[in-house]
């Protein structure tokens, strides 16, 4: 009983989570009118945010509870649980632009925008902020690696290559990835846990849910997720067209700030809280993250669930927006004090890409 | 009487100034021989160079007589006078190959040219030169995001647009450039003064001219450089090709040096004075006003004064060149110390970029 | 004698050396199975792996006895001694592709493969390897201004370009290579020797030859290498075709790696003795010589030895990954500390390169 009024209090206390009563009127309105494609890719938006919200903070209150290892492991896996739901449900309905829009966009936007914004809001409440440069470039040069190795196939197969030809390339691509993330959770849970301290010292921060209730929320929730996101994905073709947006744009720009909008509210208070470090950690670790394993996973799973495998190759220009954000992660990490006007530069980047994009988007395939 | 010769004295102190004869020069043979090209386009480079220099000490004197405020505004806007009116007077021409070639190279000259000439001059009289690595990273990191902003629709465009998006991609992005502009000021000058505080310094050291002197000087200067760049721009097609250089390499290279000429002669000395923090901060700070003031500018100006807009995309190699001195400065001021060597290297990539040009220059649009 | 011994017990003590033993095989079977391209192309590299081993440690032998200018002169001069070998018997076969592939692949193993094997050896034995972060700073930026320096051509002159202007180019940029390279060795082993001292201090820790027993090693190795040289360039095409290799793999990785088998063990065992700046000057050094020296001898040579002139563009996707090697270098050397896991990284997205050049190749020009 308390531990569902905590549940509650919780509710009460993230404002985020008054959006939860979208997810109904999303379902809702589905039912009544399933040919109000607008209508449903604005409700479907507004009834994931609070869900992402809400999985975020299921993921940290079950691996806060099962120990470093197996929590450490489900947080790292379920990180970018919405994401995947999401892409996983625009892979399905074949909709391959859309998924490799989000993949570009989520790297771009977690860098540019969360690390944008964490630089602004934190610097417009402290003059200078310092932070640990050495951890910070580490991690800049571990994202700037794993984003390389994603983009391979785009930016060396663009001179001539045959679709089987990049499909199998992709698929050994993404069995190395994953490798090299099962790695990567090797390095920062087991041998060198010690680098990553800041970043897990946030989650004691919360109240824990106990490990019931995160379950079952973890698992109700992330169902929730998969269906609105059916109703989003096959809404988002004829909604985008009614307001004049291309698929790539919402994967790219729409997807990813929903998707990402957990991590964001979190980072952001980080940064409020002079805790620009951690505010770094996740814009980076989760960057890091969708490269090395989101992508790869979806690749993996066209091959079962998808119309036809899906290769990792990305529109050029989404490839130079990826490689700019993370250059630019690298210089901004490198620095190692954050000031306001820095995060308007990143953010003003951001804008120009999201401009660029809607005025000039890639041709669909 | 004693200002007039205060104002003398300096003209004498600085060598450059002797070429001031060759502003009535011109101004005579263009009157006499109108169609001597390859002269006029000449004698109007030796003659901008003084007035350049001039000019940038007028802009100085104006700006320390009017308080730090107005000042540092002064100074941020009219720091790229030359390089500005030049290019206005391309843009009336509608010349838009030179205007674009002189952006990019304006940012590629200050970088490359300049600061490897820093270390260069610097090196050979010290051992090793200190320089602030904090500050310098910051102020590469400003310029690379601020480069990368500019870049933005020649990057991504390039798989398919339309003239008219293009443009329409182009006004939107100027307004944001300005804006983020107008926001640098508020920080370098209100609200982050003491970051940009050696760059400040310098001013000092001069005798300040009074400002009635000053404000005639910048007035008249103005217009005699308005003048004689429309004769240059006049002269230029005709010239360059009667030399056997095509407008990309004019634009790039020689506007770009012309333009700078004042403020490398700065940056030099600082350098041979053991003041490479200065150096970097006159180069990268002039080098982020091209991209971030200059650029949008011409852009919006070609809605009033061209024969039709301009967009800002240009060729790729030119974005390849820019991408290539930002992040070339970015390392340079990374390393946080100066050798001969490192200039020698810089200078060898601007000479290179110089060479292919010259053979190999973009198709004319 | 005792300097025979020494000799003797140095090829005991070296295991690459048993290798030797492929040295006669090699020249036997070629001369009975003219034909036998696959297994002469095995052999043949078999055969050059210790020869490359021996050439290095006689280079070093002859450079530490001859004083510190002409030696340093020699080591920085044949340091790269069996690339340039097997290049130039390429070269002279008229196989540019491979060439090429050899000189752009030789940067990527240097900095990839050879910088992450080094982290991941080292990481594994030690937990966190700290390493001066300034002079590896320092090495990364001159290697960055080389390699920029020779890509050049490549990035530029895509747009519209004839053959003969770009040989003209290639030239004229060969010409300022060699001199930057000159250059170089003056601020390296004079002006500046303190900043490379730890990497000279490794050649004290072997028992150096005698001058006249290192000469002449030098000489007759050097003739065996070229002899096998041929052999292999003789054998590589048919060969690679038989086991489905295409001589851009095989240039780009093979070569790369056989020719820099013996400075990869010294970068290796160096990093197991937690000397890891060592490692890096060893492969940043190396990666800059091919770039400085190998890249533009070898253009000017082809003046003389190949059937025409060779320029110094490469084909896109070798461009991609040169540059993308150096900016991990660059990102690496940065962070000032070694981890395991970043050596597994660097060796992921060279794996991934090789992946993609076995399955992707360019066309053949």
């Amino acid at each position: 009983m308390a531990a569902k009024n905590a549940a509650i209090d919780e509710v009460r206390a993230a404002p985020l989570l008054v959006l939860l009563i979208f997810v109904p009127v999303v379902i809702l309105t589905d039912m009544a009118l399933p040919e109000a494609h607008t209508l449903l890719f604005a409700l479907s938006i507004l009834a994931i945010i609070p869900l992402a919200a809400l999985l975020s903070r299921a993921t940290e209150a079950v691996s806060s509870r099962t120990g470093d290892a197996i929590g450490g492991l489900l947080n790292a896996t379920l990180g970018n649980l919405t994401e995947l739901v999401i892409s996983l449900a625009a892979l399905q309905a074949g909709q391959y632009l859309l998924v490799k829009a989000s993949i570009a966009g989520a790297i771009v936007t977690n860098t540019l925008f969360m690390l944008g914004g964490a630089f602004l809001l934190g610097g417009l409440k402290h003059h200078v902020q310092e932070f640990n440069r050495i951890s910070a470039r580490f991690q800049a040069s571990l994202l700037f690696l794993a984003t390389v190795a994603v983009l391979v196939p785009s930016v060396i197969s663009s001179v001539d290559h045959t679709s089987a030809l990049s499909q199998k390339l992709s698929l050994g691509l993404a069995i190395i990835l994953i490798a090299v993330y099962a790695l990567g959770m090797l390095f920062s849970l087991k041998t060198h846990r010690e680098l990553f301290a800041s970043a897990a010292q946030a989650e004691e921060e919360h109240h824990a849910w106990p490990i019931q209730i995160a379950v079952t929320v973890l698992v109700i929730v992330t169902l929730l997720v998969a269906f609105i996101s059916e109703i989003f994905v096959g809404s988002v073709q004829v909604a985008a067209q009614n307001i004049g947006m291309t698929p790539a744009f919402v994967g790219f720009i729409v997807v990813a700030l929903v998707g990402g909008a957990a991590e964001m509210t979190t980072a952001f208070s980080a940064a409020r809280a002079n805790r620009l470090d951690l505010s770094i950690g996740i814009a980076l670790g989760s960057a890091s993250q969708i490269a090395l394993f989101v992508a790869p996973v979806l690749v993996i799973t066209s091959y079962f669930l998808g119309p036809e495998p899906m290769s990792l190759e990305i529109w050029p220009g989404a490839v130079t927006m990826v490689l700019i954000a993370t250059m630019a992660a690298s210089l901004l990490s490198n620095g190692g004090r954050g000031v306001w006007y820095i995060g308007v530069l990143a953010l003003a980047v951001y804008a120009i890409f999201g401009l660029t994009l809607f005025l000039l988007p890639p041709a669909s395939p």
